[in-house]
C-alpha cells in the first residue's frame, strides 16, 4: 500500500468505497429493473453457462495468475474479487446509460451481466500491472475510470465504426495493456525502485497457484472468444480456432523456454503470458479463419513474439500483454 | 484426533466406518434400483450440469474453505471428500424411504442424487466447527445423524407446513449452523484450551487454498440457490438475485475489513465468510424478489453484519454460519 | 532432466520440439480442414461441454495430481500441458488417418478433439511413472509414440475384435499403465537410485495441490466415463454407476487408509489414487451395469485392492495405475 498518507487518513479510505457502494445501490433503485418477459429456458440454461465460464476466467484464472506477482499472495485475490464484483456493477450501469434512451428504466437481461463480466475483465488485466503500487481507493477509482473508458470506446466503435459486437471486444486485451501502463506510469514516482524489485520477487510455493490461474484461462479462452457470436457456425469456428492456437502457442512457448535457458529448464514468468499469447493473437479474427493451419502460425508467432519479448525486456509480466 | 482412547481401540475405529459401507451396499442390493425411463436427453443433460455445480461447491468449494484452520489441511479435504460420498449414499436413502412406501423399490433418479448432494452439504457446513476435535467414527456419526435430521426436517416442513421444495433447502445454513455448534458444544470437553487455539492457527501457505475455496462457491452459488427452481422465470431471478447479494457483500466485506484494520490491511479470515453472506442472506426469497436494489440492501446489510459479528466475536468461523 | 549430455547438445534438445510443431502445421496445412457442415447449435454446446469438461480433467486433474511427486512441482503442470497440447494435435491427425482415405482431406469436428483429448489422456497417465527421469525430447517422443500406438490398439479393437467406441476407450487405464512402466523400465538404467528416492519425496505444501488434481478427477470422471456413449439412455447409467463406483471407493479407501495406520491417520498418497480406483474399475461396463449395488461392489473392491496393492508395493504411485 502507499505509505504517503498518515496512518488515520489511510484507514478512512475504505469509507470512500463503501459510500460508493450506497451510491450505486440508490442508481440501482431509480434506474433498472429485471428482464421479466419469458424466454426459450434452454437459451436460458446456454447463457447461463457462458456467464459460468466468463466468471470462472475473471475470479479464478485472473486472481490466481497475479497470486505470485507480491508478498501477499491471497490479498491479490481478494482484491481481484472487489475489482470484478465492483467493475460488474458499474458496467451494467454504463452499458444501459448508453445504449437505452435516459426517461426509461434499464433493463437487466442474463446477457448484460455477460456482457458487464467481460467489461470488467479489462481491470483485471491491468492491474496486474499495478498491484503492490495502488491502495484500495487508487484500485477502485481506476476500475470505475477503466470500465467507463473501455465501454464508450466499444459503444463509439460499434455506432460509428461499424465494428460489429464481437471484434469490438476483442480490442480488450490491447486497451487494457496500454491502460495498466499508463496507470502505472502515472503511480511510478512514489515507490522506489527497490521496492519495486523486492515486490515483483516470487516464490516458488505461490508459482503453482499462478499455474492454476493459467490453466484456468487456457481451458476457457474458448468461450470466452466465443461467447459474443450469435451464429452456431461462427461460434463453432471460433472455439476450433482458439483451440488451435492456444496449442500450437503452449508447445511454441514451452520448447522456446527451455530452448533459451543454458541448462534447458523451463522460465515460468514466461510460460505464465506466453501459454496464452495464441487466444489473443487469434481473438479478433477467431470467427473467420476458415482453416487450422492459419490459426496454428497465429499462435506459433504468437508464443515466439512473447517470449523473445520477455527475453528482451526486464518486466516479463508488463511487456507480454498482461 | 481424540487422544482418550489406547492406540489400540483407535487404529479400529475405521473398521466400523467399513462396515458401514457394506450395510449400505446391502440395503442399495434389497431396496433399490436405477430410474429406467427414457427421459429427453436435453432435460437430462441440465439436471446433469446442475448436479456437476453443486459437486463442484461441495467437494472443492467446501474442501478448500476449511483447510486453512487446521495444522494438516490435506487431511481435512480428504474428511470433506469422505463425508461427502458418505452422506450423499445415506441421503438418497433417507429421501426414498421417507418419500415412497415401503413394498416398492426406491427409484433412484439423476435428480435425486442432486437433492440429496444438497443436504448431504449440511454435514459440511457444520464439520468447519468440529474439525480437529473429532475422529474418523465420530464424524461418520454426526453425518448419519445430521443427514438423517435434515431430510426429515425438510419432508415435515413440506408435508405438513407447506412450504415448497426451493424454500424449504435453503433453511440449510441456519440448521447446519446450530447443528455444528451443538456438536461443537457436546465435543468440547475433552481438548483444553490451549490446544483449540494451536488447532484454529492458520498458515499462510494454506490461506490462498481457502480463497479457492471461497472463489468456487462464490462462482457456483447462484446454481445452488435456482437448482430446485423449476419455473424458468423464477430460476432466471433466483440467479439474477444472488449473483447481485454476492456481488455487493464481496465489496462490502472487502471494505469494511480493510476499514476495521489500522493499517488499511485485508483480514483473511473475515473475507472468506462474509464474502459469501449476501449468497446465504438472499438464498430463502431469491425466486420472489424482483428489483435489483432490494437483492443489494440484503447483500449489504449481510456483508455488514458477518463482518461486524466477527468483530465483536472471536471465533470468526463459528459465528458468521459457516 | 537427463544429465547424460553435454550442455551444448542438451540446450538444443527443445530445438526438435520446434521443429516438429513447424512439422504439424505443414501437414494441417496440407491435409487438413475444418467442418463446415451445419449442425444443431443444442447438440453443438453439448459436445462442447464434454469437450470441457475432458479438458478440466486432463489439463488440471492430471496435471495437479503429478504435482507433488517432484522437487519442481510447477514444472510438471507445465510438461502436463506442453504434452496435453501435443498429443490432441498428433492423435487428431492419426484419427484422421487410420479412418479417412487419404486422397480427401481430414475433417475436423469438434468431437473429434474431444477424442483426440481422451486418447492424448493416456500419456498423460502414463508420465506420473516418468516424471523426473526424462527430458522434454524424450517426453515428446513418448508421447507421439503412446498416442500412435493407442489409437491403433482401439482402431484394431473396432474393425477387426468389433468392440464399441465407448469400451475400446476404456481399455485406456491398462493400456497407459502398461506403456507407463514399460518406459520407466527402459529409461530406469541411466539414474542411480539415490537421485530416485530423493526425486519423489513429497512436499507438505504440493499436497494440497496434487488433492486439487485428484478432486478434478473425482467430480469430471462421470463426464469421462460417459462421453462416448450416444443413447441417452445408456448415457444416464453410465453417469449413475460412475458416480456410486467412486462414491464407495472414496469412502472404502479412505477408511482403509486409517485402518492401516497405527494412529489412525490417512496416508496421502494412499488416497490420492485408490479414491478414483472405482472409477476405473466401472469404466468398461459403466453402460450395462443396471443396478447400482453392482456398480458399488466394484468400488468398494478397486478401493481395498488399490489401497492393498499401495500397502504391499513400496512405490505406491506406480503399483495402482497412475
Amino acid at each position: 500500500m502507499g505509505s504517503k498518507y498518515p496512518p488515520s487518513v489511510r484507514g478512512c479510505l475504505p469509507l470512500w468505497t463503501i459510500a460508493l457502494e450506497l451510491a450505486f445501490l440508490v442508481i440501482f433503485f431509480f434506474f433498472t429493473s429485471y428482464d421479466t418477459s419469458s424466454q426459450d429456458p434452454k437459451e436460458l440454461m446456454g447463457i447461463y453457462r457462458v456467464l459460468q465460464d466468463v466468471t470462472i476466467m475473471a475470479a479464478l484464472g485472473f486472481g490466481f495468475l497475479n497470486s505470485s506477482l507480491r508478498r501477499y499472495g491471497w490479498s491479490s485475490v481478494a482484491f481481484n474479487l472487489f475489482l470484478l464484483a465492483l467493475g460488474v456493477q458499474w458496467a451494467v450501469l454504463v452499458d444501459g446509460f448508453l445504449e437505452w434512451s435516459f426517461y426509461k428504466k434499464v433493463i437487466i437481461k442474463l446477457s448484460s451481466i455477460k456482457l458487464a463480466t467481460m467489461s470488467a475483465m479489462s481491470v483485471l488485466i491491468s492491474v496486474g500491472a499495478v498491484l503492490g503500487k495502488a491502495n484500495l481507493l487508487q484500485l477502485t477509482v481506476m476500475a470505475l475510470v477503466e470500465v467507463t473508458a473501455f465501454v464508450t470506446v466499444r459503444m463509439v466503435d460499434r455506432k460509428y465504426l461499424g465494428t460489429d459486437n464481437h471484434t469490438s471486444m476483442m480490442y480488450i486485451h490491447v486497451f487494457a495493456t496500454y491502460f495498466g501502463l499508463m496507470v502505472t506510469w502515472c503511480l511510478s514516482r512514489s515507490p522506489p525502485v527497490a521496492v519495486l524489485v523486492e515486490k515483483h520477487q516470487t516464490t516458488k510455493n505461490s508459482s503453482l497457484f499462478t499455474m492454476l490461474g493459467t490453466l484456468f484461462l487456457w481451458i476457457f479462452w474458448p468461450s470466452f472468444n466465443s461467447a459474443l457470436l450469435d451464429i452456431p457456425k461462427e461460434r463453432k469456428t471460433a472455439v476450433f480456432n482458439t483451440y488451435y492456437a492456444l496449442a500450437v502457442s503452449a508447445v511454441t512457448a514451452i520448447s522456446v523456454s527451455a530452448l533459451s535457458h543454458p541448462r534447458g529448464k523451463i522460465n515460468m514468468t514466461h510460460i505464465h503470458n506466453a501459454v496464452l499469447a495464441g487466444g489473443v493473437a487469434v481473438g479478433a479474427s477467431c470467427h473467420v479463419i476458415g482453416t487450422p493451419w492459419l490459426a496454428m502460425v497465429l499462435g506459433f508467432m504468437a508464443g515466439l513474439i512473447s517470449i523473445g519479448g520477455a527475453l528482451c525486456l526486464r518486466f516479463p509480466h508488463l511487456a507480454v500483454g498482461f
